[in-house]
C-alpha cells in the first residue's frame, strides 16, 4: 500500500494521499480550513495540526504512530523558537505516512469562528478583505524582462490562486527595494473587494511579516465617534475607543446641523472637515494606546446615519433635510481611506461604508440588521436602535421593514433638567414604592441601592450627579406605576399624591429624587417638562414601529431587540410601562448592545458580509415616517400613559393601576385614543 | 404593406421595419454608426442623415419623396438656430414611411476616421474611453427611496446600456444640485475602462452639455515634454505645446539623472515635482492658449521612457540603472490624474500610461509599435525611434523585436562642437562638392540655399548660429563622400585633402563649413571630435538595428521607418551613408514624426487601441544590448566609415569612393572590420 486515508476534524473531510504527501497539502486538496501564511514553507507555523496519536478506531480509522513522518528538524527550530504545544505538529512538515486522523485547532482554522459577547449572538466567521500572502518571487531576467510587480502577481497567482492585483502609487514605490531586502520573498497584505474587480495590494513586507494586521469597525454617531480596533487574522477586539463628534458644535441634532449648512454655505466643509480629523485623532488615539503603528491598520469599516455619510464624505446633506429626502448616494462604498481624510492608518488602507437603506435610514440601521438578521429570523422581530433618530427593524424571513424616527436626545438624558451622560455618578436604576411612594436607586459605578449599608460611602467620590437615559425611563415609569403622574403625563401635587415629594416648580410640579444641596451637592428632580420631553419621544418610537406593523398587517410582534448603547442598559419593563415599544413577552424583550458597531464588526472580519447586506438592504422595504398621516396618528394617540397595562401575567412586577386623573384639563382623553396591541 | 426596407450607406446594412420608426432607432437595431448624445431627444443633432429622395432604383430599392416623414417642427427649429445642411435631417425625428436609402455622413458616425498626417499613416477610428450621455433620471420617490446616484446609473443602464458606472466623491458632491438644475435631465462624461470594471463618471452638466470635451496626448521625453490638445469629439488636434523637462537641471541625460538619485537620497522626490509640476504647468498653458476651461480636459495619455515614467511615477529609478535593468511595473497604468499631480485637468480626470516594453524599452516605444504596427507588417520593417536613446524594433507580422541603444545626445545636436538644437539659424542641410571641397548649405527658417542670391538677406534677422542634428549628419556624410574624411573617421590635413577648409586644430583637423567672425558671426565647424561623437551614436544605432536582425536571422530589412522629431529631418541618404541605419532601398526609408506622440493620439482616440498595444507588448521579444556581447561586436565594428556604398543603382546620387585612409595608425582596419548588409 502506498497511499493512506486522512480524515481531519471537525470538518470530516476525508481523501487518500500518496505516502508522503505534507499534510498541509492534503487539506488543500481537500478543501480543509487549515491557515497557512508562507504557503507551505515551514516558517510561518499557522498550519499546527494534531495528529490523532494512539487512538485506535477513531472514525474507523486504526491510527498508529507511524502514520505521520517523524518529527523533523524545521519544527525542532520552531519549537525551540516560538514553543508548540505538545502533540502538535506542523502541517507543512508532517508528511502522512499510514491511515490518520488529524483535528484542526480552533486557532489554525482560516475561517475560524469568534464568539460575540452578546448571549443571543451569533458567531463571526472569520475571513476578513484583508489577509497577509507570503510568496516567493521570481528575480527579473534581462532576457525575459517584465516589471517586479508582474512578477509578484504572476507569483501569487501560482502560489495562492489570486487572479489579479492592483496596487497605488504609494505601494509601488516600496516595490522595489522590498523585493530586494527580502531575498525575493515578501508578505503581502492584499485586500479583495467582495464585488468584482482585482485584489488589492495594500502594503509589502521583505520575508514573514509577523506584525500586526488590524481593522476598525467605527460607529460614527451624531454625537459620538467610536471605534473598535479588531485583529483582522484573530477577530478579537484589540480594544474600543470612543470620542465625542467634533460636529457637535454645529448643532446637537442632526437637523440642526443640516440647518447649519442651509444657513452658512460652505458649513458642509467645515463639518466633513471637523468629523474627518474627529475620526482621525481618535484612530490615532487608539494606535497609541495599542502601541501599535497605524500603518497596521489596514482598513475600516464605517456605519453611520444617513446626515453623517454625506458629512463625512464631503457631500451636502441638504437634500436629507427636506422631502423626498434624497440620499445622493445609497449604495455601498468602498474608498481609500486617504480620500476622506484618514491619515492615519496604513497609506493604502481601504473604508468600506455599508449601504444606506433610506433617506432617515442610515449605514448604521443596515448594520443593525447585519448584526441581528431580522431577515432569517422565523418569528417576527422588532429591532429597536435607539439614539437621537430611532431606526427601526420590523419583520421575519419573508420581509423586513424599516423605518426612522425622530425621538430626540430625550432618551439620551439631553433635554431633561436633570438629565446627564451615563456616567459615573448618574442615577441610571430607581424604584418608587407604590404606598410611601419613596424612591430608592442605583448610580453608574456603584452596586449598591441607595437604601443600603455604605452606600454613601461608596459614592463619595463621584457624588450623585444626574439622570442618565435608562434611569430617566425607569423614573417617569415608576412614578406612573406609583400614581404620581396621571394617564396625560400630568405630575400631581403633594396633596394629590399623597408625598411631599411631589414639589410645586412653577405651574406645574416636580418629583423631587434626591437632595444634597444642604450638603454642597445635587438637587435631582423629575419635573414635568421632563416628563413631557420623555412623552414626545417614546410616542415617536412607538409610533414608528406601530407603522411598520401596520404596513405588516399586525398588532403585535413576537420579541423585542432593543440595540444601542442605550437599548443595552434600558429596563424591558420599564419600557414597555412606559409605552416606548409594544407589548411582548417581557422573556422576549432582548439588549443586542451596540448592534451597529457589531455589525461594522461583522463586515470587517467577513468579507462576504458585506455582499450579504448589500443584498438585504436592496431588499428590506422602506417605511418613510415623515409622510405618513398614519404616523402622526399613531404619535399622538401614543402620547398618553393612560394605565400601566400587564398584557401578560408573567410580567406580575407591573402593578396594574386605576387610571389616576389629577384634573380634566389636559390629556384627559388619553386613555381612549391610546391604541395598544 | 406596413414596413418598409432601410439601407444604410457606407455601412450597407439594410433592414426592414414598421412605417413610423425613426430613422434612429432603424440605425440603433442594424448596429449602424449613427452618433446620438441626446438618445434621440431631438436636441443634440449628432445623428444628422442624408436620405437618398430622387434616387430611383439606387441599391435596388425606389426611394421616392415620401419615404421619410416630413420635415417637422423640431428640425425646423434646430435648422434656424444652428443651421442644417440643406437634404439633411435629423434621424431621430425622420420616421421611416417607404422604402429608402440614408446616408450616414462622416460627422455623424461615432467611430468615424481622422487622417493622420504622415502621408503613409493609417487612419485613426474614434472611439475614446471617454463619452458623453444625455440621460433622464428618474426623480426621488420617498416610497421607493434610492440615492440619485443610483437613479442615474439605472437611467444610463436603461438609456445607453452602460452596465455599470462608478464615481469618485468630487462628482459625488456635484451629483444632487445639477440633477435638480437640470430638471432631472443632465450629461455625464462616462471614461471606460478597456478592460474590465464599471464606467467612471468623470463630470455631470445640467440638461445637455454643449461645451468642450478634450483629452492630451503627451509624450514626455527626457528633453521636452510634448502635448497635443485633442477634441474626443471630432478627433482633431487642437493645439500642441511643448516645454522643457524641467529635471533637466538635475541632468542632461537620463543616467545621469539615475546617478543623482544614487548621489542625492530623496533626489527621486525632487525629481518627481519637477515633472510633474513642468508637465502641470504646460497643461495649463495649453488650456489657456486654447481658451478652454481645465475642466474639460478629461484625460491624457502619456508616454515615456522607463526612466522618466518611474519619475513621473514618484518611483525610485535606481533599478533601471543597473543590470538586470528591473521595471518596479512594465504593465499599463491607469490613474487618477491627481495621483500623479495633474491638477489643471478635470478633477476627475484620468491618466493612461502605456506599458513599457523593458527596462531600457519604455513606453514611448509601445507608442511607436502602436503608431507604425511592426506586428501587422507583411515586410520585414525596422523603426527606429533616435533621441538620447534610441528605440529601435524590426519585425513583420510573424515577430516583432525591440531593444534600445544607447546613442548618446550627438544626433540632437549636443555634444557637437558647432552643434545646436533645431531653430531658426541652425544649419539643418550640407552639401559638400566633391571636386572643390566646397559647402553649400541651409539654415533652418530660410529655404534658399548659402549660395543662392538673398541668402545673406534672408539669414540676417537670425543668422547662421551652428549646426542641428539633422545637419551634423549631413556635414560627416558629406564630408566622407568628398574625400575629407579616411575610414577610420579621420579628418585629412588641407594637404590630403587639398582644401584649406582643413584647418589644424590641436594635435587634429576640423573642416570649416561657415566663417562670419569678420563680422561678429559665428565660425562654424565640424570638429575631430565632432566626428567621433557622431561615430559613437551611430555605431550604437547601427549596431541595436544589426543585433536584432541578427536574432531575427537576417542580412537586410525591407523598409526603415524613422520616427521621432529627429528621424522627420534626417536624410536617409546620408543617414545610410554614415552606417546609422542598414541599407534598405532609399524609396523604402520613410519618416513617421513624432510616432510616439502619435501612438499615444491613437490610444487617446481609440480605447480598444490600448488593450491592443498591452497585448502586442506581450508579444514583442525583447533583446537587451547592454549585456549582449554581440553588441559591443557591432559596435565596434560600426565605428568605421570606410567607404560610402551604393548597393542599390537608384542610390544614385551616392558616389562611391576608394577607402581613403589619411594615415595608418587610427581606425585603419575599420574596413575589414565593418560588416554589412
Amino acid at each position: 500500500m502506498t497511499d493512506a486515508l486522512v480524515i481531519f476534524t471537525p470538518s470530516g473531510k476525508r481523501g487518500r494521499f500518496a505516502f508522503g504527501t505534507p499534510v498541509l497539502t492534503a487539506a488543500r486538496q481537500l478543501g480543509v480550513d487549515l491557515d497557512s501564511v508562507c504557503g507551505g514553507r515551514g516558517i510561518c507555523s499557522k498550519c499546527q495540526i494534531t495528529p490523532g496519536y494512539g487512538e485506535f478506531s477513531k472514525h474507523g480509522v486504526t491510527v498508529t504512530q507511524d502514520a505521520l513522518s517523524e518529527w523533523n528538524a524545521v519544527e525542532q527550530r520552531y519549537k525551540d523558537k516560538r514553543g508548540l504545544i505538545d502533540g502538535r505538529r506542523l502541517g507543512c512538515q508532517a508528511k502522512v505516512m499510514g491511515d490518520v486522523v488529524i483535528d484542526v485547532p480552533p486557532e489554525s482554522q482560516v475561517h475560524r469562528q469568534v464568539v460575540r459577547k452578546a448571549a443571543t449572538a451569533r458567531a463571526i466567521t472569520m475571513d476578513p478583505a484583508t489577509r497577509l500572502y507570503f510568496v516567493e518571487v521570481e528575480e527579473p531576467d534581462m532576457h525575459e524582462p517584465s516589471g517586479d510587480f508582474e512578477r509578484l502577481a504572476k507569483a501569487l497567482q501560482r502560489q495562492w490562486d489570486v487572479p489579479e492585483i492592483t496596487a497605488g502609487l504609494e505601494v509601488l514605490r516600496k516595490l522595489q527595494p522590498v523585493l530586494r531586502e527580502g531575498g525575493w520573498k515578501v508578505t503581502v497584505a492584499l485586500h479583495k473587494d467582495h464585488r468584482a474587480g482585482p485584489h488589492r495590494m495594500l502594503d509589502i513586507w521583505p520575508g514573514l511579516y509577523e506584525g500586526g494586521l488590524y481593522g476598525l469597525a467605527i460607529d460614527l454617531g451624531s454625537t459620538t465617534i467610536a471605534a473598535h480596533l479588531c485583529d483582522l487574522r484573530t477577530g478579537a477586539v484589540v480594544l474600543s475607543s470612543g470620542v465625542m463628534n467634533p460636529q457637535i458644535r454645529f448643532g446637537e441634532d442632526l437637523m440642526s446641523r443640516v440647518s447649519y449648512v442651509m444657513m452658512n454655505p460652505g458649513g458642509d466643509i467645515e463639518m466633513t472637515r471637523a468629523v474627518r480629523e474627529g475620526m482621525d485623532a481618535l484612530i490615532a488615539d487608539i494606535a497609541r494606546e495599542a502601541q501599535i503603528s497605524g500603518r497596521e491598520i489596514m482598513e475600516a469599516v464605517i456605519v453611520c446615519n444617513p446626515v453623517m455619510h454625506h458629512l463625512f464624505l464631503g457631500i451636502d446633506p441638504v437634500e436629507l433635510g427636506q422631502a423626498p429626502f434624497a440620499l445622493a448616494t445609497s449604495g455601498a462604498l468602498n474608498l481609500d481611506a486617504r480620500e476622506v481624510g484618514l491619515s492615519t492608518m496604513n497609506p493604502a488602507a481601504r473604508a468600506y461604508l455599508l449601504p444606506c437603506i433610506a433617506g432617515h435610514v442610515g449605514a448604521d440601521a443596515a448594520a443593525v440588521a447585519l448584526s441581528e438578521s431580522p431577515e432569517t429570523s422565523e418569528d417576527l422581530v422588532l429591532v429597536v436602535d435607539v439614539g437621537t433618530n430611532a431606526e427601526i427593524l420590523l419583520g421575519d424571513k419573508r420581509r423586513v421593514l424599516a423605518c426612522s424616527s425622530p425621538t430626540g436626545p430625550a432618551f439620551e438624558g439631553a433635554q431633561i433638567s436633570s438629565g446627564q451622560r451615563a456616567a459615573p455618578g448618574a442615577i441610571e436604576r430607581i424604584q418608587i414604592d407604590p404606598v410611601t411612594k419613596e424612591p430608592r436607586f442605583r448610580v453608574i459605578g456603584c452596586d449598591l441601592w441607595s437604601d443600603e449599608d455604605g452606600f454613601e460611602d461608596a459614592t463619595e467620590a463621584t457624588g450623585i450627579t444626574g439622570i442618565c437615559g435608562s434611569g430617566i425611563i425607569e423614573a417617569v415609569a415608576e412614578m406612573r406605576m406609583a400614581g404620581l403622574v396621571d394617564g396625560s403625563g400630568l405630575i400631581g401635587s403633594a396633596e394629590q399624591t399623597g408625598t411631599w415629594r411631589c414639589q410645586p416648580e412653577g405651574r406645574t410640579h416636580a418629583y423631587l429624587i434626591h437632595d444634597a444641596t444642604a450638603t454642597g451637592g445635587s438637587r435631582i428632580t423629575v419635573t414635568q417638562g421632563d416628563i413631557r420631553a420623555i412623552q414626545l419621544a417614546k410616542s415617536a418610537l412607538y409610533a414608528g414601529a406601530r407603522l411598520l406593523m401596520d404596513e405588516i398587517g399586525t398588532d403585535r410582534v413576537d420579541r423585542v431587540v432593543l440595540a444601542g448603547a442605550f437599548g443595552a442598559h434600558i429596563s424591558p419593563k420599564h419600557a414597555m410601562v412606559l409605552g416606548m415599544i409594544p407589548d411582548a413577552h417581557l422573556d422576549h424583550v432582548t439588549s443586542a448592545g451596540n448592534a451597529a458597531g457589531t455589525g461594522a464588526r461583522i463586515a470587517l472580519c467577513n468579507v462576504a458580509a458585506r455582499a450579504g447586506i448589500e443584498a438585504t438592504v436592496g431588499r428590506i422595504h422602506k417605511v418613510e415616517t415623515a409622510i405618513e398621516p398614519r404616523f402622526q396618528e399613531h404619535f399622538v394617540a401614543a402620547n398618553a400613559m393612560p394605565h400601566a397595562v400587564d398584557p401578560f401575567p408573567e410580567l406580575g412586577q407591573v402593578v396594574t393601576l386605576p387610571a389616576v386623573s389629577f384634573n380634566s384639563g389636559e390629556g384627559a382623553s388619553g386613555g381612549r385614543r391610546r391604541r395598544r396591541g
